[in-house]
């Protein structure tokens, strides 16, 4: 990948090794603070100065925004500020970018846009509102970061202002979110989002209010405690049920060596010479626990937990450190009525906060799974596990074959959890649009029968094809074969098109529309060639453009 | 531009020049016919066989669908067909995209793109249904065309089928359209549309049914007479009202200079040194048609329908033919009152079918302008016709600047043709997207006073800003002389995600997410680099990849 990070990448941290981020936790506020380290970015070749970013810091961001779902019940509102004087963030490290891979660009992005949607969901879906408290420049990917909050509030003291400086400065787009937040969260004018998106120097005091880029801007001397005041008022309007004691995210701990990354419920194995990887989820056994307070014993070792968990740093994992690992075969083994009960349990306490956490989270890993470039194929075997929660990875996979063996019971279920509870980032459970065509299916099939033989399941188009055992072999081979055969970029075109059919929201929005211009852009030599803009900020001289618009 | 065509590139044709299609009329049916002319490309280097298509092949198509609205009116039903035998159209010419610059490629797309849209303009809403009788082969951008219509048969001769070849033999995607009508339009099953679009040969027969991918198949002895019995039905269900005379669409004969193109009510004039323009839109004066009779008496002649005319053409040629100019400053000048007189007018007969045709063409006009890659600045001086349906060229401009100088009188006027006749590609009117923090206000504009001088313009936010006399020269420079500095690649992006906010419709997936991926995979070297899968397609040896997923 690039030159600018050593692979591999790792994404567990804890907020005992931040090196980026303060977290600190008072009664039901939690202050993010962001205080970069120069010189700790993922790779010696730059420094990360004006409290910029890499990766690095945003796991770290990630991280705690995860934390406090899980570990901090009792926060209600989180204030995301600097510890730096008069800086605020000045988004995405120019030199990371202009060092690294298009491919690490690219995936760079969508960690940051996911962190930033995750902390969209934990307003929406939580309650825990995020306060952007900009005490200095604000430019770009720090800019993007305040439009993650619900609010934002800028210092007036003459000078800070926020900024999207992308397309004058260098070249590029906004690569997180950042033009789809202005004119569609905040619905700035868009001539005035135009404006704003044109000048590197940004917009500051009363006008940032009137153009609707703030919330609101106090004088440096009211500046505290006009966010403490804020913060609080926040705390209070929170829709936020959580209380009592957290659930702790130890590390996963997977066994990690050249060719595989082995978790407790997760395992992903590498076949780099055909470039294929296989992803495998193993089932539960045994009695699980059936309440809250038994699932807040369990802690992060409740299975659903447990694996999604390892599910999503597999993932993370295989993107940033696989880049040629392009097709990734999908089993389950296991038990499924396990699967089943556990999935009994996570509906009929879902108002638990805990237990509404932990849904949320497997949402997230799956629509991260959603989002990753690569082809997936789910093979449903004899044995497999392909029931409710777990049926989703068929679902989210670009195909599923299931083997229709007349001499061995298999078949696949459905549960609750597939009827609306693990939604895509465009607003539709994954059942729902694959029957775009019969609007009532979906809802049908999930209150129906339950579990499906492979006949039946081809049949109600649950799954893609469902071959004999004397086909079986040749079928899935061949087609991993010619899968891995075509062109990378191709496929990921295909996938991010043919995923997302049906609505669209901000979310598709980003990943589908701005991330694909972005791409575009990053390739073109405006931005990476000799004299491209990005390539020659901050050094002598002008970037020098090919002039044709397209 | 590219190697592959020689500029300038003209726009209008006539049934009677067409080398490609047939255009014929028989009472309530209309029967399009391609018969591509190898030898008739626009460029000598690439022979468009086997109804393979390029620019002009596209032209044409486009202008017999708006003759048939226009001088057609009692055509119910378009069959479009080929009249090659076992042949009926292979796609866009794969030579031609060989040889051709990244930018003419992407603006061939966008154009087919537009022509696609319109026959679904047609069909949704002048009641014009077309049904495409698929007699042979049709591959890629030859099944995106069959998508564009209402109903598909296809021949069942063992042999035919339905295919979008693109990923696996090109390592690009379906550039008009294809992946989402599939899975939008059609709702065909995203993984059985996975298979289908990784699948070189195509489907055919029954299978092509199952999948939703055709209506219809019929074998073919029994093909014609069905296809013929299947647009006889089509006909007597259409909605379409129209009949009597139709209006014909003379040559639009603009005096083409090397520094300007100048129509009877529109003129483009070039400053290439500093890669703008300037599109000025002349208002009429005097009396002007009343009445459907008058309207139709008038026929092209009449200033609505003239003035668009003359405006597509303006803008299609700026696309192709001038692609350094990347900044576009729009002016109105005339009788802003004869403006509103005709808006009353076509208000008053909208239900007219030759009325509502230059309304939807009206449209359909500032669509192009909205999805045309340059930058457009609205210059509202004493003395311009900013007035309803031409307010729209200020709404739609990416900026509008209003000159407030007390001496003169200034005013721009609203009609209710801003109120939603004239759409974007989103659904919404210019109003409700400039205003979508406000959703009541658009509406309440446009019943509202009607006209405004620069400050209650500016107060409304109706036009970005308002300079006094001492400010406007400068302010006005130095914005065009800024934005012609900007990187053009990092401008078209900037505009594609700033113009759009709000709802997305299959048109602006296709635009905004289908095409934005195309333009990026179409940049790649998997595409089209030396070994890239477009370069070596058709040529001796296999393409070769990078294998990095981004």
């Amino acid at each position: 990948m690039g030159h600018a990070t050593t692979l591999p990448i790792g994404f567990e941290t804890h907020p005992h090794h931040y090196k980026h981020w303060k977290l600190s936790v008072d009664g039901p506020i939690a202050t993010l603070s962001m205080d970069v380290r120069e010189d700790a970015g993922l790779s010696p070749d730059y420094r990360l100065k004006l409290n910029s970013y890499d990766l690095g810091v945003d796991i770290e961001l990630a991280d705690a925004v995860q934390r406090i779902r899980f570990e901090h019940p009792a926060v209600r509102t989180v204030l995301v500020t600097s510890l730096k004087e008069r800086i605020f963030c000045a988004g995405a490290n120019i030199m990371m970018l202009r060092e690294s891979s298009h491919g690490l660009k690219v995936n760079f992005c969508k960690f940051t846009n996911e962190t930033r949607l995750a902390i969209e969901d934990a307003s929406q879906n939580s309650g825990i509102t995020f306060l952007a408290a900009i005490n200095g420049i604000c430019a770009g990917g720090g800019y993007e970061l305040a439009l993650a909050c619900d609010e934002i509030i800028l210092v007036d003291d003459g000078n800070s202002a926020v900024s999207l400086p992308e397309v004058p400065l260098l070249g590029v787009l906004p690569g997180t979110g950042g033009l789809t937040r202005v004119v569609d969260k905040r619905r700035v004018r868009r001539d005035l989002a135009d404006c704003f998106s044109t000048l590197a120097e940004g917009v500051k005091g009363k006008r940032a209010v009137e153009w609707r880029l703030v919330d609101a801007v106090h004088p440096t001397s009211q500046f505290k405690d006009a966010v403490q005041k804020r913060a609080r008022e926040l705390a209070e309007n929170s829709g936020r049920q959580a209380s009592g004691p957290g659930i702790t995210l130890n590390p996963l701990n997977p066994t990690v060596t050249e060719s595989a990354i082995t978790y407790s419920a997760v395992s992903l194995a590498f076949n780099r010479e055909k470039r294929t990887a296989d992803l495998t989820v193993h089932a539960p056994s045994g009695p699980q626990p059936a309440s809250p307070d038994e699932i807040l014993r369990a802690g992060d070792q409740f299975w659903p937990l447990r694996a999604f968990r390892e599910l999503d740093d597999a993932l993370l994992r295989l993107r940033l450190n696989e880049p040629e690992t392009g097709t990734i075969v999908i089993r389950t083994e296991g038990d499924r009525d396990t699967l089943l009960a556990i999935d009994r349990t996570l509906v009929a306490h879902e108002t638990h906060w805990a237990v509404h956490e932990i849904i949320l989270l497997m949402k997230r890993t799956l629509k991260r799974l959603d989002l990753t470039a690569r082809s997936f194929f789910a093979l449903i075997e004899p044995g497999s596990a392909f029931a409710g929660s777990l049926f989703e990875l068929a679902l989210a996979a670009d195909r599923s074959y299931m083997l229709d063996d007349p001499a061995q019971e298999s078949f696949i279920a459905l549960s609750p959890m597939n009827g609306g509870r693990l939604p895509m980032s465009n607003g539709l459970s994954r059942l729902q649009g694959r029957f775009l065509a019969e609007p009532e299916k979906a809802a049908s099939l999930v209150a129906g029968q339950g579990r499906f033989d492979p006949r039946e399941a081809a049949e109600a188009g649950l799954v893609t094809v469902a071959p004999d055992e004397i086909d079986w072999d040749d079928e899935v081979r061949l087609a991993v074969e010619a899968r891995a055969a075509f062109s990378p970029d191709a496929l990921t075109g295909l996938e991010a098109n043919l995923r997302f059919a049906g609505p669209e929201t901000m979310e598709t929005k980003i990943f589908g529309r701005l991330t694909a211009w972005q791409n575009w852009i990053f390739q073109r030599p405006n931005a990476v060639g000799e004299k491209g803009a990005l390539r020659v900020y901050g050094q002598q001289g002008r970037p020098e453009f090919d002039w044709k618009r397209t």
